[in-house]
């Protein structure tokens, strides 16, 4: 069989993340109505969570850190205190948000399991994606859990050439064209997007056109034929 | 050869930790001095720490979310805007510590290097560790680096099954009894401890009594002699 092992992104791909960072987001914007407008108020998040990103990398804690320091910016150092006690309850409700596996993940999952390794590769925080695998119900489809600093090729190339048979033998899935789909056609392996209706605009970029081992599914559901259809 | 693997432990074993985390304590000590006594701000905070430890897990993202949040409660919500932004301050200050490696750490691994596997196994921010570990000139020594949520005894099975020849050929090496020792011991492994002259209070626990898998050694610099004593 040419495919062995079979990569899943995590966050927005298996379980929702990116619409929570959104509820939490129109929550700090009424928090912080009269302080600033709405636009204003998403252009300095972005712009103070780009600036954190290589310091506090990805997940909710470094999201609370970077919203706080939103606050504090806007309101030249005087953010009343009520502000911040309801953005680390905020942060504090992220963490514990109850995770649900996304349609058609649990049934993919199961029948791809049967015939490939199974290898979640994910960003984030660490004990936070532990956590949100364990509350998924997943995790035992699972053979090895990969979370890491940073999505790219080489990223790709270690993780199968370690944990499968190489990328050349493997399949990446994920939502991010940037950081699933992108890094891990460059790395040798086949990748299939799967969108997820939002996207962090930091994870934006173009799809692959007329790639040989690139697809575009509609659901994780169209995985499995995907997936023996190569082999 | 007997012993094939040798598992470090990275903050307060290869380099400074827990003198950093007590620094910045000092720091918001200072900052706090009108707002409580020194005993009872260290007690509040050890509190926040310990209830927030299932939810921030280890490092310095969590640490600092913990400082406001005892600075709120020690305020009764009212904790003054400039409070906020010298703790923010005081956390990125500790992600930009720089790191050098403690004494004979650079010699002793450079030496095991040659004879053995080695492992980094430590616990902490993803992202602040591989940049700790880049930072201190080390990372080329070795062969696997484990950044884990917990370390408990089937974290150093896996570990050392995955990575080495198994817990039996393998020893472990760090400051801390609780994470880095007994577990290690528990695993099947043999295990060095290299105390540090601070430790943190969620790390304490009494040293094995005349087991015989187990050392106790002045100094990092002693390890090798002991691991090839093994074999």
């Amino acid at each position: 069989m040419r495919i062995t092992t079979v990569g899943l992104d995590a966050d927005d791909t298996l379980w929702h993340n990116e619409t929570i960072f959104r509820l939490t987001q129109d929550r700090f914007r009424d928090l912080m109505a009269e302080v600033a407008p709405p636009e204003a108020l998403a252009s300095k998040l972005a712009e103070v969570e780009r600036r954190n990103l290589a310091l506090y990398g990805y997940g909710v804690k470094g999201f609370t850190l970077s919203m706080i320091e939103t606050a504090m910016e806007l309101t030249g150092n005087a953010a009343p205190s009520r502000m911040i006690a309801e953005i680390l309850a905020a942060g504090r409700e992220m963490l514990n948000h109850p995770v649900e596996p996304l349609p058609g993940v649990e049934a993919s999952l199961a029948d791809l399991s049967n015939d490939y390794r199974l290898i979640l590769i994910t960003k984030g925080d660490l004990l936070h994606q532990e956590q949100k695998l364990a509350a998924s119900g997943l995790g035992e489809l699972f053979v090895q859990v990969e979370i890491v600093s940073e999505k790219d090729a080489s990223t790709y190339e270690r993780v199968f050439a370690r944990h499968g048979t190489g990328a050349a033998r493997a399949v990446m899935c994920g939502n991010s064209m940037r950081s699933d789909i992108l890094p891990a056609l460059e790395a040798g392996a086949y990748a299939a997007h799967v969108p997820y209706p939002l996207t962090w605009a930091h994870e934006m970029a173009d799809a692959p056109q007329g790639h040989p081992r690139f697809a575009e599914l509609g659901s994780i559901a169209d995985l499995p034929a995907w997936v023996r259809g190569l082999s």
